[in-house]
């Protein structure tokens, strides 16, 4: 469950008294496919409607795999990689013990980085999954070329044969064929879910499965934020709301999310795609950025409390019960002066600077703070907050009154490189 | 040499017409010692001035414990740890194949992390640097306290002694009694240059020497960039007008600084410190932000092309000379039809995508962009680049007429929280 917090922003009453009406209005738009977008809705009856044999075969492939890898190579950029790495992070940690240890290649040219996967991989068992919808896009494209050519080379065709699957179209596509033609394992991807709304189909599904993610946990987080959410008066759409607000009535530019867990880093990165390129277009939407507090707090801390007023606010999640927690040890010197923590674990010091921070941000600071309590941080909780943003930014799409299905911004810089690379056709 | 580029701005004449005399007051404040918080300029003069004896020694140790362990823990929070992990990743990559591995804790009181990292060395031979100047700051000292207990139980008292090495005030303070105490080998954090600015001095340089970095061409780049820096006309002080008039003039939020290498990522996040605690005062200052492209093309890059215009202008750090370079395979079939590729180098179509994309940002998204041409990625051009940014960022700090070496903001959040947990004295 999520809890939507405002006690600190001091317009908390205009946010609560929103009129739910224009929230059912889009609300219908957007179950009855009547809004804008509304060929990429796949993602809303997903938790329920996925397609449960394609699923027991990933699972089947995903057990055969792992005994065999040490390393999965996962090829894909911006959708095709950011909900796995999220979810690998936040459920699995940032040093996990047990393997396979998933690299994300497929979402950068930089030569440096991809040698340095090369001589990572060079003593290590490795496969490869490929999640693009035409194989054709750049970055994983030539990535794919290099990765699949070494795992040849170091394995033969056979075995790559049983190490590379393609996660795309299901009848179409370069990538399509190729599987074909060489006899890789295909899992698809929906017609009517894009990119960012796609970590419940096989994109995310399938490398999570071979990272040893419980996904039958993940999904029934799924279904459980889609039932709560059939209320109107849900936390994502107060959230949905309270963001609108700040961002139009109040004229703030940007928008950070915050955790106090080294290991939700990469989840900001999710969110800040889903929020980003989905609502900012037509000149509108909110810059997302985003922190790890305490460490942030000695970098952006400073600007946040004192710096040029009425540019952001923050939202803050806050992980109520950690993974694990533990004790500050007793020193019988106590030179530091420490020893009165000790009767504290980390994780309620954690809970204590956060709520100092609120209280340093909002009342000295003036910055208005949004709180999402979670549960947890394990793969149902994951499955749960995912839904619960993906509607939540349907709606905040809505509300803006732009398409927050599309990101035809994206194809500019492609276009120009095009050009300047002298593809065929441009 | 860094070059700053500001081609494609529309107000280059502008920038380049400001004012010289400005300039060189405010350098002669800085240099002279007569402007704000000229107690901490000891920095200005340390890539000549820096204790060569330490420097030594410092070697020696270091030397010493690369044979002994595999991974080194580096305590701190800040400036305590940010311009160590910017120089490793920039320098050795994210995946480096050579010992020593460097691990950051004391920047946070995850307790989830912190069992993480627990378990990961309790299989590996390690060690611990320490960087605080007073050893009392909660997250380092909390995080200390755990490690230090670890490696006393893993292998007793003795040999904890020579792998404890604590980066700390010369004479005074929590730490630096602890370590006489237990026989800790100490290195000494000047008392006239803070956190920010301190790459150079032992809190930086004692575990990169562990890491294995070649500190003698970092130290040689940052003497390269106090020379270049002698004449008013530099490139530091050209980007340091260009972002304040950006920011004062024309009213611009958001700095994003932009890399095209993934190993970069933590370089932007040393930068964020540098000038978001520098310039965040006074209701002043820009937001810092930052992407990794092409990979956040495909999450903020619909924003910042489409989204709503004159938030943010972007800095783009590109580098001419990649660590490696790499060719794209030939692929008989080319069904990607990515064939029309594998006559160029990945740098090659990486230099091309950064074109494409200020070609598109700036002509067709109206978003400023400042161009900073790094020669390459290596030790030389981190010490360079990082004494570039600090007294660009000093002068910035002039500029807008605040004190750009102290935080006080940073400590709203402390009182608080000590508050709530009833620290004796809050």
């Amino acid at each position: 469950m999520i809890k939507t917090n405002l006690t600190f922003l001091g317009f908390e009453k205009e946010i609560l008294d929103f009129d739910k009406s224009i929230l059912k209005d889009l609300e219908n738009k957007l179950i009855d496919k009547k809004g804008l977008g509304s060929d990429f809705l796949g993602w809303i009856n997903w938790p329920n409607d996925y397609d449960k044999e394609e699923y027991s075969k990933m699972k089947q492939i995903a057990s055969r795999l792992r005994k065999d890898i040490d390393v999965l190579l996962v090829v894909g950029i911006g959708g095709s990689y950011l909900g796995t790495r999220a979810a690998d992070n936040m459920i699995r940690g940032l040093l996990p013990n047990d393997k396979v240890q998933l690299i994300y290649v497929g979402n950068t040219i930089s030569s440096s980085y991809i040698k340095q996967v090369l001589d990572y991989v060079e003593n290590k068992e490795f496969a490869i999954v490929n999640a693009s919808k035409s194989g054709t896009t750049t970055e994983p494209g030539i990535s794919f070329r290099v990765f699949q050519k070494k795992l040849i080379e170091k394995k033969g065709k056979e075995i790559a044969k049983k190490r590379i699957v393609a996660v795309t179209d299901k009848s179409k596509g370069a990538l399509k064929k190729l599987s074909l033609n060489e006899g890789y394992e295909t899992f698809v991807i929906p017609d009517d879910i894009g990119g960012r709304f796609s970590v419940f189909t096989p994109v995310g599904l399938f490398p999570l499965m071979v990272a040893g993610v419980d996904t039958d946990l993940l999904m029934k987080g799924s279904q459980k934020a889609f039932k709560d959410l059939k209320d109107i008066n849900n936390e994502a759409y107060k959230y949905a709301v309270a963001r609108y607000l700040l961002n139009t009535k109040y004229d703030y530019k940007t928008e950070v999310l915050v955790s106090y867990e080294m290991q939700m880093q990469m989840y900001t990165e999710w969110w800040k795609q889903l929020f980003g390129e989905s609502e900012g277009k037509d000149n509108k939407g909110l810059l997302p950025s985003s922190c790890i507090f305490s460490t942030d707090l000695h970098s952006l801390g400073q600007f946040i409390q004192d710096g040029t007023k009425n540019v952001l606010f923050e939202t803050i999640i806050d992980v109520k019960k950690p993974s694990y927690d533990l004790n500050v040890p007793k020193d019988d010197e106590d030179l530091d002066g420490l020893n009165y923590l000790t009767s504290k674990s980390f994780h309620e010091i954690n809970q204590t600077a956060l709520k100092g921070v609120i209280e340093a941000h909002v009342n000295t600071g003036q910055v208005p703070n949004i709180i999402l309590e979670f549960d947890k941080m394990d793969a149902e909780m994951f499955g749960y907050s995912i839904y619960w943003f993906m509607r939540s930014c349907a709606i905040s799409g809505y509300l803006l009154d732009i398409n927050p299905f599309d990101q035809p911004g994206v194809e500019v810089y492609k276009k120009n490189m095009f050009k300047l690379l002298k593809k065929p056709g441009f």
